[in-house]
């Protein structure tokens, strides 16, 4: 029996840096370099047009840099709380794999029996969510913290506990 | 806002014949046919001593038959519940993509925001569990239905309700 509280980190926004990833595929695609200021507020497909195509391309989330902090960070959280990565994923089938292994090269101190890859969130019960989309948070019944990324910049802002980054997080939390 | 009661559903060994597999598997392996009465009561590894290799053999969840009445009453669930799919399948990262496309081609009316690839359980809130193995259903905080596999046969029978195939799923839940 753990009693620690259990904490739900997701994935993407919050642990890969997906937003660089786009970046580098639409300028590989397009020749044009967006600029990650340029894409505050916006939705990732309005910031960019291609990003549907590129989230199913082969290495789009295995080749994902890390965001910065998330690994010092999470070993802290993995040590005080029960954690789990529980991310969106089923949605695209050639990311499960990829999402498996990026986690073990990057977090190998996370296990397999701490990884969750779904389609919706709602089924998952916790004290704790940090998460990027608030479709994730809205359905969630413990804390929610939101972590800032351009898409959700200007949203809502009574709903959630916002941080803008790992720093933050090791300051509520740890 | 879905107010239908929630029902989780294990695969493997409550959707997939994987006795199918492992027997195949072993007579292809040892060219001994294990025969399925003379695994009751016997954990997986007992009843096939190269489980855990098979386990990891490309195809294993891929090919694996679906269990009678699985199909047809699966469908009806899905009408009656917000239903989700829950496997655990990070253990053997191989599983993952196969699992998704095995669900695809035989239960196509499940859609990918009902799927849940996952390695503990214990994160899943529902109303309704449907699984073959005791750790899943333990720490699950709703209703418990064992269904009947050869490994779960003789143990504890007061801590869940035992059905013994989906014809009963039929009686018990529409």
């Amino acid at each position: 029996m753990d009693n620690r509280k259990r904490i739900i980190v997701d994935m993407d926004g919050v642990l890969a840096d997906i937003y660089s990833q786009y970046i580098k595929l639409e300028f590989n695609e397009t020749g044009k370099k967006i600029a990650l200021e340029d894409t505050w507020g916006k939705s990732e497909v309005e910031a960019f047009p291609n990003s549907r195509k590129h989230l199913r391309t082969k290495g789009f989330f295995k080749n994902a840099p890390v965001i910065s902090g998330a690994v010092e960070t999470l070993q802290k959280l993995n040590e005080r709380f029960e954690l789990f990565i529980v991310s969106s994923a089923t949605q695209f089938p050639n990311s499960l794999e990829e999402k498996y292994y990026w986690l073990e090269e990057h977090f190998p101190f996370i296990t397999w029996q701490q990884l969750v890859l779904c389609g919706s969130k709602k089924v998952i019960k916790g004290d704790i969510m940090i998460d990027d989309h608030f479709k994730n948070l809205d359905s969630f019944e413990g804390r929610t913290i939101l972590f800032t990324q351009p898409h959700n910049f200007g949203e809502n802002e009574n709903l959630h506990e916002r941080v803008s980054g790992w720093e933050e997080i090791i300051n509520i939390l740890l």
